[in-house]
Order: C-alpha cells, then sequence, then structure tokens
C-alpha cells in the first residue's frame, strides 16, 4: 500500500515545479520512503503526479524492477553513459545522464530536499535543470502520517522492544546487592554495559538492530543524554531508554522505563509518581485537533503545579523537565511531530512518544516513555510493557 | 595524534578558497575524520591551514570542547542566533549563523564536498561566501593514508571478526550431515539466519556492531552481493563475508571465507585451490609504487591462465570472476584506494582487503578475503585466520 502523495502534488504546484527529487542511499528515509527501495549506494528518485521512476546502476536495476514502487527504472547506459563520461569525465557524465533521465520524464524543474547533493545541484543546473531547495521538507510532513503497513512495521518493532525491556528488568530482578550497594548477577558486578548487552542480543533474535540504547544509573540518568556506563546501585534511579530498528522494514520503536532494585528514597517515589501523572496528563491531551504544544503543556503544568521547573517555565533550567514531551517515530527514531512548545497538528496516523520526565543531579533522573498511535478520536497506545518502579 | 591535512592545505591553495568545510553529522566519514567529533545530528566543521574550528548545538557543545579536535568550539547563540531567527526565520538565521562562524574565522570562500547539503551551499552564497564543489573528494583521498592510532583500531575490528568467523565455523563444524544433506545442529536444520546470528552476537560481546553479513551457500553463493538464507548444505561452498564496525572507534574491518562441509567435488575444490593461488599472487603485487590496478591484474592473471572468464578479459561475462580484487577499508567500509582496472597508487599506510572470487550458479561461489596493511617494502597482512576450505 503506497503513502498518499496528493500532498506532495499540491506542495510541487505550490512552488511551481515538475517534479520532486531525491540523490542519496537508502540510508536517507527521504529517500528510503519516496522510492521504495532499499540500496546501500546513492541513487536517483524523481517524482511527478503522473510517474515515479528511479535511475539506479545496472547492479542494482533488477532488483530494483522487482523491490521499488517506482513506475519507470532507468540505468545510466540507457543515456550513453560510456560515451558521455570519455566526452566529459565521469562527473560531469553522471550530472548529464540525471539530466537526460528527468527529461525523459518530461521534468524541466525539481524540489529537492536541503540536503540534496550540492555537487548534484550545481550539475544539474549547468544542464539546464531548474533545482529549488524545498525549504518545507514536505516528505518529512508527509512520513508523519503512516500507513496501516507502516503501523504494523512500528508495532512489530515495539514488540522486539518489549522483550528487550523484559531482558534489562530480568537481570535487574536477579541481581543481589552487595555490601556497597553495587548489583550483583552471578557473582559479578551488574553493569550498564552487561545490561545493554542483554538488550542487544534479545533485539537481534528479534531481528532487530541498534547501535545506542540507555542504561543510566543514578547520578548519569540525570543527564537525559547520558548512555549510561559501569556498575548499577540499589536504591538509586536507573533508566532504560530502548529505541530499536527493524532491520527488514527498517521502522523504529521507541520505550522508556525507570527501575529502582530495593525501596526509592521519598524523593525518587515522589517524581515517579508525579511523572507517571504527567505521562497520564499528557497522553489524555492526545487528539487530532490538538497540537504537539497542547500535550507538551499537558505535560509541563503536572510538573510546575508541583512547584518543579520546567524548560517551558524557565528557559535557563538545568534540572527538572529539561526535554520536549515526544516525537514522531517511524523511519526515522525520531522525526515529525515535535510535542514541545513548538509542536504543531495531531493527525490520526501518526506514530508518537510521549515521554515526559525529571532530572538533578542530585536525585538522579525518571523517564517514562510509552510509543502510542493519534487515532480519530484519541490515541492507541501500542505500548505493552507494565509501569513499575520498584524491581525486588 | 591526528591526520595529515598537508595535502588539504595544497588542494585548497589549488581551488583557490580559504577553508574546507563540512555541514553533516558524523555518520558522514568526512566529518567524522576531519572533525574528530561523534554527533548523531548534522554540525558545522570548517578547516584552513591555520585553525579547524567547528560551530555545534549548545547541547554539543560541552562534549565537543572536550572531544572534538577544533581548535575553536562555537555555538549558534554565539552569533545571535535568537534574534536572527526572530528577524529572518530559522532557515536563513542558521545560514547567516554558519556564514558568520565562518567570517569570524577569516573565510569568505569555501570548498566542500560533493555531497553537502545544497540547502547549506545556497544559503551561504546568498549570505556572500563563495561554495566551491571539491570533485576530486580530496579528504576521502588523504584518509585512504591511516595513522598508526587508526591502524590499531583496524586491527582491534579484524580481531572481533575473526572471532565471529570461528563463531561461524564452528556451528558448520559441529553440524552433522542429514539425510538431504541438510545440516543439522542440536537436532535443528543450520540455517545461514543461525549463522548470522551467532556472528552478530559475537561481534556484540567484542564491541561491535553491523547491519549484514553474509553467509551464503551453493548457488546463493554464486552471486557476490547475495547475503544468503536459508539451509546450509554439505558439500556445497558456503560463503561466509564479515565486515564489522567497531562501535567507539567506528572503523572498520572486513575478511571472508569459504567453507565445505565434507568433501567438496573436484570443481570446487580446484577452483579454492585457484583463488588461494590468486590472493597470494595479489598479495604479491601489493607494495608502494604499485597501483590497484597492478594488484587486481595479477589476481586476473591467474584466473585467465587457468582458462576462466574475468570481468577484466570479458566485461560481458556472467561468471568467473565477476568482482575487483579489493577496496579500502576505514571509517568506511568500502573507501580507497580500489583495486580494480582504475585502481591508483599503493601508498604506505592505506588499508586494503584482496578478495578475489570465482562463481557460477552451476558450481556455487569461491572468495577468499584478507586485510592487509601496505608497508614501505610491501604489505603486513593483519588477518589471522586460517584458509581452509573443508570443515570436518
Amino acid at each position: 500500500m503506497d503513502p498518499d502523495f496528493s500532498r506532495l502534488d499540491a506542495h510541487l504546484d505550490s512552488l511551481g515545479v515538475d517534479a520532486y527529487a531525491i540523490d542519496a542511499a537508502s540510508t536517507d528515509s527521504n529517500q528510503r520512503y519516496l522510492s521504495g527501495f532499499d540500496a546501500p549506494d546513492p541513487f536517483f528518485t524523481c517524482y511527478t503526479p503522473e510517474e515515479l521512476s528511479v535511475l539506479v546502476s545496472g547492479l542494482e536495476y533488477g532488483r530494483a524492477r522487482t523491490e521499488s514502487r517506482a513506475d519507470r527504472i532507468e540505468r545510466p547506459v540507457a543515456y550513453d553513459k560510456r560515451e558521455l563520461v570519455d566526452a566529459y569525465g565521469p562527473r560531469e557524465a553522471s550530472h548529464r545522464v540525471a539530466a537526460a533521465f528527468l527529461s525523459a520524464g518530461g521534468v524541466e524543474s525539481v524540489a529537492v530536499p536541503e540536503r540534496f547533493p550540492v555537487g548534484t545541484a550545481d550539475g544539474l543546473r549547468e544542464q539546464g535543470i531548474e533545482v529549488v531547495v524545498d525549504t518545507d521538507d514536505v516528505l518529512v510532513d508527509i512520513r508523519a502520517v503512516k500507513t496501516p503497513p507502516e503501523l504494523d512495521h512500528v508495532r512489530a518493532a515495539q514488540r522486539a522492544n518489549e522483550a528487550a525491556m523484559a531482558a534489562a528488568e530480568g537481570l535487574i530482578e536477579r541481581s543481589t546487592i552487595g555490601a556497597d550497594g553495587q548489583l550483583l548477577v552471578d557473582g559479578e558486578t551488574l553493569t550498564s554495559e552487561r545490561v545493554k548487552e542483554a538488550i542487544e542480543i534479545t533485539l537481534l533474535k528479534h531481528g532487530c538492530g541498534l547501535d545506542e540504547t540507555i542504561v543510566a544509573c543514578g547520578e548519569r540518568a540525570a543527564d537525559p543524554h547520558d548512555r549510561g556506563s559501569g556498575p548499577l546501585y540499589a536504591t538509586e534511579p536507573i533508566i532504560v531508554d530502548i529505541f530499536p530498528r527493524n532491520k527488514s522494514t527498517k521502522y523504529h520503536a521507541d520505550m522508556t522505563r525507570t527501575f529502582c532494585k530495593g525501596e526509592p528514597d521519598e524523593t525518587l517515589a515522589e517524581w515517579y509518581d508525579l511523572t507517571e501523572r504527567a505521562l497520564a496528563a499528557a497522553l489524555d491531551a492526545v487528539e487530532p485537533g490538538n497540537t504537539g504544544e497542547d500535550v507538551h503543556a499537558a505535560a509541563c503544568a503536572v510538573y510546575e503545579d508541583a512547584g518543579l521547573p520546567t524548560l517551558r517555565a524557565d528557559p535557563s533550567t538545568e534540572t527538572g523537565f529539561i526535554h520536549s514531551t515526544g516525537h514522531g517515530v517511524g523511519l526515522d527514531v525520531h522525526e515529525r511531530p515535535r510535542l514541545s512548545t513548538d509542536g504543531g497538528d495531531l493527525v490520526a496516523g501518526q506514530v508518537i512518544t510521549v515521554e515526559p520526565g525529571l532530572y538533578d543531579p542530585a536525585v538522579g533522573g525518571v523517564r517514562i516513555e510509552d510509543i502510542v498511535i493519534v487515532t480519530d478520536d484519541g490515541y492507541e497506545n501500542i505500548t505493552e510493557y507494565p509501569i513499575e518502579l520498584v524491581v525486588d
């Protein structure tokens, strides 16, 4: 099932260009999305309301014919690449081939993403193709609203995510508390690194990969960007934030839980309770017609009413609720919409995280993150993992 | 230890520009290399013979000061980003900030890589900065020659690679042969998928990751780009090609072995023997003063003398030796130099793979790949894994 590109048609119209063009490998999510093709090396995709066409190397030609969503699949050889290389050298030749490929589709002007390569843009311009930078990044907005198959991909990644979270919590559960409060498993100190390894191995076995995951304890947990390392300790918060990508579908999931082995102190327990309430309040605000800013405001209000600092109330604060409430999730782990002070309209079909949290080196950090789908009348929470601080 | 950028100085001189600029995340190897900084989001790096400077978000500022190799670390706030956003909107504001950051370094003209984002390039041009596309991609050539610390990073990744290869071979060794010739381990069919999982888990435990690995059996092995899937069979070639990346250093290794459980048929044994000789001949040709083309020629000659087709002798052949002899390895798994008909000079300090192979659906595929360092008087083979076809 193809995404709805009608919005792209209207956008091309408003920009007064014939087509939308991308020159990138499918590691670029716009390329992957528009072409529907997964290739490790850069290739050229051209979208017009009439036709989607790709220009791929001879090596990828056969696969593109069966796997891409393009109506027209072309190879450089069809545009006399070799002769052009002899005449103009490899770079101008590839620009001439791309220009000829566009002309063959009746395209004289293209909109391109901001990160379209300047080498290709200048080369196409030299060949008489008008190149306009799409400063709205319209594809990113179109990508924000998922098709049913895309939603299934995110659900599948989230199931893997939950298995990985269970592996992490299982290690903390199995651990005993050493003399100095360090957690021990099988007589060895339980470290962030060891928990991360258990997470990654579980994800691997579920067809997912990730480069990074967060297992941060105590003071390390007070920095939302700290990946965490070293021993884990009892009675301190342990933030576990996992954002895997399915290796075949390339879609992500994202979830965070905060655990405490043994009894948390009063402040930590209070913060956790507050954060659960902030999560509930934010989720209540998730519905079409509301904005990402509304959802963020609902979370901030819970903390502010409790007298805790938020970035919204005090842009200079370094403790309290010091990040946005969430973000879209899809081919990129962070994509639109934003759930922050500049967050726009929520639309049914968007996949978003809702992840309030509190941070202070004196206490540590607390974050609870669910991933949900915006529906016509609210949201569907696709997170099937309990919310519980204390692990015994 | 910093790389030798004197070549970049000369190149800037020849291009007649003040500086070299990159706008990318450190997933871009040129960015990672030039800045020495690892950040997930795009940032701006400017190199002049006098100074290396980076422009990073406030979020990355502290880390950039301690981790990047830049002499000057700046934040948008230092260039009144907020006021500029109010006056010109976020995009023009960021271009004005980048232009001011360049001017502060006395830079009025920059060379950029071909894949530098056109949005930034056009924006800088509007601010009066001359932007020249570096069609030589000089940084890629500089990156090809490694510093001693970089060589150690590749060696470390190769040790992990060998542990993973041993895990793969171990499964084939442990396997028994089922009635239909399928390999069985613990009563279950041994599949490509299962071997890949063992490889990836071993790499994880050695601090390495990879998105893909090749475990291809029989006919699947006859396509050098087939990742392989499904059951593995006795007496057929099983190509195992592993190219991990160390998660902290980001440097790669690359090695291929071909295994056969039980007795190979005569052709397979012959092909393996020939490929071992092609590897030896190619390695003999690895030394400064020779070119990548010389090394490729040495491998091709062994096959051609045996009456087997090569792409060099017959560009249209679909069987025989149908790929290049090797490539550089570093921050990218495929980088310069190329060991192919267009391969240039070999230089001490380059890290290259040497990987001759033969392919034919009727036989399967054979490939043997070592990774070596070009030295002043030849090469150092940093591959410490036996070359043996038959696994009993």
